[in-house]
């Protein structure tokens, strides 16, 4: 093992901040604002999610609303791809596909602009907390009815006792950290 | 003038896509999907923020939600800066401070983290529309509040026509584009 990732795991596991009875009473939120507020660990996680696809050709970044914009926009730029917003229902105002989904809180519908991708382009999918896979699930099935190929699936935090990695074993699945 | 800006203009406001009647009757939506879209047109974004700021010591880019984290978080990459997101009311876990102001369509409150910034720490606002300056009047004061110092006021597109600069007269004002 190299000192590199240890140090990385360290970095982010230091600024996510638990906070009890958010947003419900015997939830425990991670809260990874005092991350991507600290310069040096906001940059470390943009670089590591580009250093882990690197060798992938990507035409697209795929970011889920709302915090999965703040790491997909940044990795986005530095692959030289778009950025294609992932949205809650009814903020797109284009034509759209839809997708409903069961979600660690509730249930959801998810969009995405009908015209965002062209058949055949490479989409990488970022987002920042990986839960029970819902919103992920959804996000590469959207992907793919627009006739665009899922390179793979990053998140900055993977909630490893969700099993939210068991709905997505058709996914390039990588996480920076798992707690 | 140089080539670069005209060059600049023509590449966002080609991408730039009306929507008549959204949200609601009447209203031409400007929407900026095709333009994130757009890896050429996306880069040349974020490169043109930078540039521009690029001679001011920033520590900390604060991008306004959702589509203002899009563009914010890769000139807070670009700047080695952190980034704090302003969201809307009951969106962030911790401790914050709201502020209240008149959009466009309504009203509307948003929140920032009471830890967001330190005193004196030197803050880039980012969002992707000025339209009656009501989200960026409110961001600033926020920002101020918390002891920090607003840099300036960073936008994708500026609509002139709703005047939004004149409440603003005490940023530094940026707009890629006005239409």
């Amino acid at each position: 093992m190299t000192r590199r990732p240890v140090d990385l795991t360290q970095l982010i596991t230091d600024r996510i901040r638990d906070i009890p009875d958010y947003p419900k009473p015997g939830v425990i939120f991670k809260d990874i604002t005092p991350l991507l507020a600290d310069h040096v660990a906001f940059a470390a996680v943009i670089d590591a999610v580009v250093a882990h696809y690197g060798g992938r050709a990507i035409d697209k970044v795929a970011g889920i609303e709302a915090r999965g914009f703040i790491v997909a926009a940044p990795v986005a730029y530095q692959f030289g791809a778009g950025f294609v917003p992932i949205r809650k229902q009814g903020k797109l105002p284009s034509a759209t596909y839809m997708q409903n989904y069961d979600l660690e809180y509730g249930s959801e519908t998810i969009e995405v602009h009908q015209d965002a991708f062209t058949p055949g382009e490479r989409v990488l999918i970022v987002d920042d907390v990986l839960a029970t896979g819902g919103t992920a699930r959804a996000t590469a099935d959207l992907v793919r009815r627009t006739g665009a190929e899922v390179v793979g699936l990053s998140v900055l935090m993977e909630l490893g006792f969700l099993n939210g990695r068991d709905r997505l074993t058709d996914l390039d699945l990588h996480a920076l950290v798992t707690v």
